[in-house]
């Protein structure tokens, strides 16, 4: 992976912009997700990348929410205006953000958490029941999830995001995370075997 | 502290806007910093908060900046324009930051890493001394630039500060982040007896 020799120099405003938010409720992870993917994409695959998390009313009230814009040229605004793809870990989430998803944009649903999807057009898994079978800790449900984006979108490599859980987790529960995304990028591959149309990224 | 109940609803743009840039270099901690900093001052200060990190390629340089734009009303656009509050842990942090600064916008420098200041309007410490001196960790740095910024510019409170350190450090480092915000506290109070002309922000 030799990403960072063919990264674009793109000035042009918005060519490859993809953006990505992450929502649930506090204690998911979330926002170490986001962080996670972040790095990922930018010190790792040679992307450029910037991370947001908002806090105020939501955020007391338990919700949770991160939001990563990718692109190879300059980001000129830093927030979600209409998603690309949604992560909802929470029905709350579900219910809240879906507005703002883009029409062709990908919706992804922890189905373990979130009973009624906004949209049949949609990627329900059971993360969190997936991460206890993985790992036995439900909080590695956010390293299943990253598992599941690389795979369904490819927006990041395999070999970036290990490093960047590897180099953000816990010391001692590195295993245990990386674990967890190779249990997201199995089931990503199953739903792609079983023919689960994504819709796939314009190349960055 | 009954900050939540004195919360003001302000709705006009830029009502007690107060903007804050973290800048160093990677492994300084200024990312979770920028995230301590915004969880006091919303989850138990009771204000509004956004936090941002650009990953481009400064980020691949090593260099690392986490940014807190905190308000009592919405917060409109997420980022730096310009700051209130400019925390430089690193030379090239100071020199490349400086210029979007407030005129009237208070710039602190670790003294330890940063030995040409851009101007003599500065509060120049001894960050990282301060810190292996209380911690005997380097690391702890972060943690005292927050025990300064809540000593002088009061943008947060003691208690605030306290708790989100306790909530988001690595489990077990908790008693030392603590004493390394304390030392900061210290430092800031020594320097206001020492009559420092610190300009205050206008109550949030």
């Amino acid at each position: 992976m030799k990403k960072e020799t063919a990264k674009k120099e793109s000035t042009r405003t918005g060519i490859g912009r993809y953006e990505v938010r992450l929502a649930g409720k506090g204690g998911q992870g979330m926002i170490l997700a986001g962080r996670i993917l972040a790095e990922a994409v930018a010190l790792y695959d040679g992307r450029n990348a910037v991370q947001t998390q908002d806090y105020g009313p939501e955020a007391r009230g338990g919700a949770s929410k991160s939001e990563v814009i990718i692109s190879d040229g300059e980001i000129y605004y830093p927030k979600v205006m209409n998603a690309d793809l949604l992560v909802c870990m929470s029905q709350e989430a579900s219910d809240r953000y879906y507005y703002d998803l883009k029409r062709d944009g990908l919706l992804i649903i922890d189905s373990t958490n979130v009973e009624r999807s906004p949209t049949t057009r949609v990627v329900a898994v059971p993360i969190t029941e997936l991460a206890v079978k993985a790992t036995g800790r439900e909080i590695t449900a956010a390293m299943v999830a990253l598992g599941l984006i690389c795979g369904l979108t490819k927006i990041v490599s395999e070999e970036a995001l290990e490093k960047a859980i590897r180099s953000l987790v816990p010391k001692g529960t590195e295993e245990l995370n990386v674990k967890a995304m190779q249990a997201g990028l199995d089931e990503a591959k199953r739903l792609l075997e079983a023919g689960l149309p994504v819709a796939l990224p314009q190349e960055l």
